[in-house]
C-alpha cells in the first residue's frame, strides 16, 4: 500500500491488477503501441445477418472470462446489456466483465446475474443502484470507474479487451452502416461506439431499424461490422432521451450561473473564437444563459461547444453563438434532430473528444468548461463519483477530462446540500485532481485556484465574493456543522482511474 | 521461379522480398493483425505547426531506407511530392521509399534524385515517364503496383509501413483537422490519404489553406495528425481537377456504351437499388449516359454509385438516379464541388472503398462496373499497366479491387487500337484475373464468361452480337495481323501485386 501523489492510498495489486499511483496530469507517456486485432476478410457473396442476439454471442465465440462491450447514449431507455446479459447467462456463460461505456439504473436488471457469477466486472463508472450494492458490499462486482477519454484510452492501448462490441444502432443497413439519428430509438450521436467498433475483437451491430443499404448517414462503417442483428426494439424512446433540458429557477442557482459567467467574463476567455461546455444540470444551463447574455451583449462570435449537447446549445449554434457543436451525446431530442439535419453538429468520437494519448482531442482545444461536483475540498480536488454517504453512484463522464484539456475549468455546486457542506477538508473520492481545477463557485462565494492572482484581482475589481478556500471552508462549515466521517472498511470495491490509466483513487466498502 | 496459377512466372524471392504467387481472387486469407503505432500523448498547450517542410522531416526522424507518403487526389497538379524529394535530398537522405497512393508525370522532377539513390522504390503504381524509364532500363527504382484496395491493405496489414505520411491539405487547421473541399487546392474527396492517416507512424499535415479551428467539415482528424506544415501552394489548381469530363463522340465509342448499357439491361441487374460505377472516360460515361436512359424508361431508383466521381454522376445524383455517391476520389470540378455541398455525396477511405481484408468494402456491394483496358485475352484477363509496346505506364486505380467485388464486372474497349488487337492469346501484364471479369464490350462484339450462360442467352435473344472469344481474338487478328511479340529480357523491374498481396504478374525489362 503507497500512496499516490494526492495522499490516496493505492495498493500495488488489486484483484490480480498491478496498480499503478496517480502522479500528476501531465506526465505519463507510456511507451504502448496502439492495441490491434485480427484482420478479416470477407467476400462479396458473405452475408452478415444473424437471426438473433444468441447467435452472434455464439459466432463471437465467447468463453468464460471475456468482456462484451455497449454504448449508453440508449441511457435509461438501454435494453440490450440486459437482453445480453440474460442470453450469456442461458449459455452457460461465467466470469464475463461488462466493458460498456457506462452502466445506468436500468440495468439494476444484470444485479441476479451478478449474484450468479454471469458478471463479475465492470470495466466502467456504475450509475445507480449496482453501484451503491457494491459500495455496501451486498454485491461482489469488481468496478473500475473511467472517464469518457480514459475509457477510449484503455481500448487504444488494450488495457481492456473488448472480445465483442455490441452497438445499439438506431438506423443500419445489412452490412453494419450505421447512424444514431433515424428510427425509433434514435439516440443521436454515437460518439462512446466508435471506439468500440474500432479495437473490439468482434462487432456486432444490433437494431431495430434495418434500412436499404447503404445506410445514412454513416457514423459507424460496414469495414468494422462483423455481425448485423435484429431486434424487436432497442429500448424506451421516451427513457433514451429526454424531451427537453432547461434551466433551473432555483434562485441560489441562478445565482451560482451569475457569477460562473462573470469568472468567464472577467477571464478574458470570452472573446470571438470562444469554446465552451457545460452538462445538462439546471445550473449549468442557466451557466450558458449567462454566458450567451454577455456574448451578445458584447458581440462575440464563439467557435465551437462541445460535449454532452443540450437543446439549449442547439439555440446557441442556431443563434450564430457557435459556428460548431462537437457532439460526443445527445442529451435531448432537440440535439438529436439538430444532429440529423445541421452538418454544424457534428458527431465526434469518445477517442477524439477526450483522450489524453492521441495526437490531439476536442477537450485540449476548450476554453472553458462548466462542472458539478458532489463534493470539493480545500486542495481543489473534485468527487462526482461518490457522495457524501460514501457510496459510489456516479460515473465520471468527461469530467477529468475536459477538466485537464481547457483553460478554465469551472466547477459550480451549491455551498451546502442539506446539512452537508460542498467544500471538504478532503473529498470522499478524488474524480479530478485540484491540478486540473481552476474556479470553484458557489451562491456564497467564488474560491479561487492561486494558478490564477490577475483573475482574483479581477473578480475583486468587479465586487464578486472571491474567498480564499480554506476560509471559505471554514465559513461553511460554521453553518452545517462538521460533517460526521463516513467510517470505511478496508475493503476495496472499486477502483477510480484517472485519464491516463493511474489510479487516483480507490472506493472502500461502506461501514455500516 | 514458379509459375502462379495463371501461368504467369514469379520468383520466389525479389530484391529481398519473398513473393507468394496469385492463387485464385479468394482464398487468400493470412492469419494477420492490423498494423500498430505507437501511441502519442499531446497536452493542450503543444502546438503542431512547424514553420517548413525541413522541420517536419526532421521531427519525423527520417532515417534512410525509410518511406514516405503522399496522396495523389491532386493528381497532375500535385507540387508536394516533388518538394519533399528535394528537402530529403537536400539533408542527405538516400534509399527513400516512394509509399504514396500513385504517382504521375507530374513527378519526373524526382528522376534526378532516383539516378542519386535519394529514392529507389516506388511502392506504389506509376503513371507516365518514371515508369516507362523504369521499364527500359534506364531508370533503377523497384516498382510494386497496387491497386487502391491492396495499397490501403498493405498498410493495414504493416506489409509497407509509412513512416511519415504528408498529407496534402486543402483546407487545415492548427490542429491538422482537414478536408479537400475548401481552399484554392481543393480536390475533393481525401479518401486514399485517410489509410495514411491511421497507419503511418508521423502524419503530416501541409496546407496553402490554414483556416480558424476547427476546420469544417473534417475529413482527417486532429487525433490523428502530428504535425502541421503552412506552404505557399499545394498545386496548380488547374491540373488538379479538370473542368469537366465529357461523354465520347467517338461513334465507335458510342456504340460499345450501347452495346455496354444492353449488357446490363439483360444482365437483370438494372431494378431498384442498382449501385454503378465507371470511370472517367469518354467511352465510360457514355456508357453510363445509356444507363440513365435505361433507368428513366424503366423508372428505376438506383442505390449508390462509386468510385472515382465525375460530374456525370453528379448529375445522376441530384436527378434521383441515385441515393448517394461513394466517393474516393473527385474527377471534375462538378464533383468538388457536389461533396462541398450534398450530404448525400459522401467521402470514403480506400480501405472501406476497396480493400479485401476489412469486414466489407463498398465494392463488394456493386452491382456493375464498367472497365477499361489496354488488353484482353482470350482467358478474360485484363490488363491496364502495360501496353502492347511492354512498357508499364499506367496504375491500377481500383480495376481488380472492383472486378472482384461486382456482381457484373464489363470491359469495355475498342477492339483494335491503330494496328493492334484489344484481344489478346496472353495479355502482356495481368492486372485484373479472368475470374472476375465477366463481360467483355467492343464495336465488333461481346464476349462473356462461361460463368453467364443465361446472360449469353438473353443478349442473344436481343440479337447483340455475342461472341465466342477465341473466335473473336481470331476475327479480330485477322483484320490487324498477329502482333509481333514484344521482347523482354529476364531482369524483373516491378511486381503487380493482387489486391490481396499476392503476385499476380512481375514487369520485365523491355529488350530495346
Amino acid at each position: 500500500m503507497a500512496k499516490n501523489s494526492l495522499g490516496r492510498e493505492i495498493p500495488a495489486l488489486w484483484r490480480g491488477r498491478a496498480l499503478d499511483p496517480y502522479i500528476d496530469p501531465w506526465s505519463r507517456k507510456p511507451e504502448v503501441l496502439r492495441a490491434t486485432r485480427p484482420l478479416v476478410r470477407r467476400h462479396p457473396s458473405d452475408s452478415k445477418l444473424l437471426p438473433s442476439l444468441r447467435a452472434a454471442l455464439e459466432k463471437c465465440e465467447l468463453r468464460n472470462g471475456m468482456n462484451i462491450s455497449t454504448h449508453h447514449h440508449l441511457r435509461n431507455g438501454d435494453l440490450l446489456l440486459n437482453l445480453l446479459v440474460k442470453e450469456m447467462d442461458a449459455m452457460g456463460l461465467m466470469d464475463m466483465g461488462i466493458a460498456s461505456s457506462s452502466v445506468h439504473d436500468v440495468h439494476a436488471e444484470i444485479i441476479p446475474y451478478i449474484r450468479k457469477g454471469v458478471i463479475t466486472r465492470i470495466e466502467t463508472g456504475v450509475n445507480g443502484l449496482i453501484a451503491q450494492m457494491v459500495s455496501k458490499g451486498e454485491l461482489k462486482c469488481d468496478i473500475i470507474v473511467r472517464s469518457h477519454g480514459g475509457r477510449a484510452r484503455s481500448l487504444v492501448t488494450g488495457e481492456v479487451e473488448v472480445d465483442a462490441a455490441f452497438i445499439a444502432a438506431p438506423c443500419c443497413d445489412v452490412t453494419g452502416n450505421m447512424n444514431g439519428v433515424h428510427g425509433p430509438s434514435a439516440c443521436g450521436s454515437l460518439g462512446y461506439a466508435y471506439t468500440d467498433a474500432r479495437y473490439a475483437k468482434k462487432v456486432v451491430a444490433v437494431t431495430d431499424n434495418l434500412v436499404r443499404y447503404p445506410a445514412a448517414p454513416i457514423s459507424i462503417s460496414q469495414s468494422d461490422v462483423d455481425y448485423v442483428v435484429q431486434i424487436e426494439s432497442l429500448g424506451d424512446p421516451k427513457k433514451i432521451v429526454s424531451t427537453t433540458t432547461r434551466v433551473t429557477r432555483d434562485p441560489a442557482g441562478l445565482l451560482i450561473a451569475k457569477y460562473a459567467a462573470e469568472v468567464i467574463h472577467a477571464s478574458g476567455l470570452l472573446k470571438d473564437g470562444f469554446s465552451f461546455q457545460t452538462g445538462a444540470g439546471g445550473t449549468s444551463l442557466a451557466v450558458a444563459d449567462n454566458v450567451r447574455r454577455l456574448m451578445a451583449e458584447n458581440g462575440v462570435k464563439g467557435s465551437f461547444g462541445c460535449g454532452g449537447i443540450t437543446g439549449y446549445f442547439v439555440d446557441m449554434l442556431e443563434e450564430g453563438y457557435f459556428e460548431t457543436l462537437f457532439d460526443v451525446q445527445c442529451f435531448d431530442n432537440k440535439a438529436v434532430d439538430s444532429m440529423r439535419r445541421n452538418p454544424c453538429h457534428r458527431e465526434i468520437s469518445a477517442d477524439l473528444y477526450a483522450s489524453p494519448f492521441n495526437r490531439g482531442c476536442v477537450a485540449n482545444m476548450l476554453d472553458c468548461v462548466i462542472l458539478g461536483a458532489t463534493e470539493v475540498d480545500v486542495d481543489f480536488n473534485v468527487n462526482v463519483n461518490t457522495e457524501s454517504s460514501g457510496y459510489l453512484l456516479h460515473n465520471t463522464g468527461g469530467h477529468c477530462d475536459v477538466a485537464a484539456g481547457a483553460k478554465l475549468a469551472i466547477v459550480v455546486a451549491p455551498s451546502m446540500r442539506g446539512r452537508l457542506p460542498v467544500v471538504r477538508d478532503a473529498v470522499t473520492t478524488v474524480t479530478t485532481p485540484g491540478e486540473t481545477v481552476d474556479v470553484i463557485v458557489t451562491e456564497r462565494g467564488i474560491c479561487v485556484s492561486d494558478k490564477h492572482p490577475d483573475l482574483v484581482a479581477e473578480l475583486r475589481r468587479r465586487n464578486l465574493p472571491v474567498k480564499d478556500i480554506r476560509q471559505f471552508h471554514e465559513e461553511i462549515t460554521k453553518v452545517t456543522g462538521k460533517p460526521r466521517p463516513v467510517e470505511f472498511e478496508d475493503e476495496i470495491v472499486a477502483l477510480v482511474e484517472y485519464r491516463d490509466g493511474s489510479i487516483i483513487d480507490v472506493i472502500r466498502k461502506v461501514h455500516e
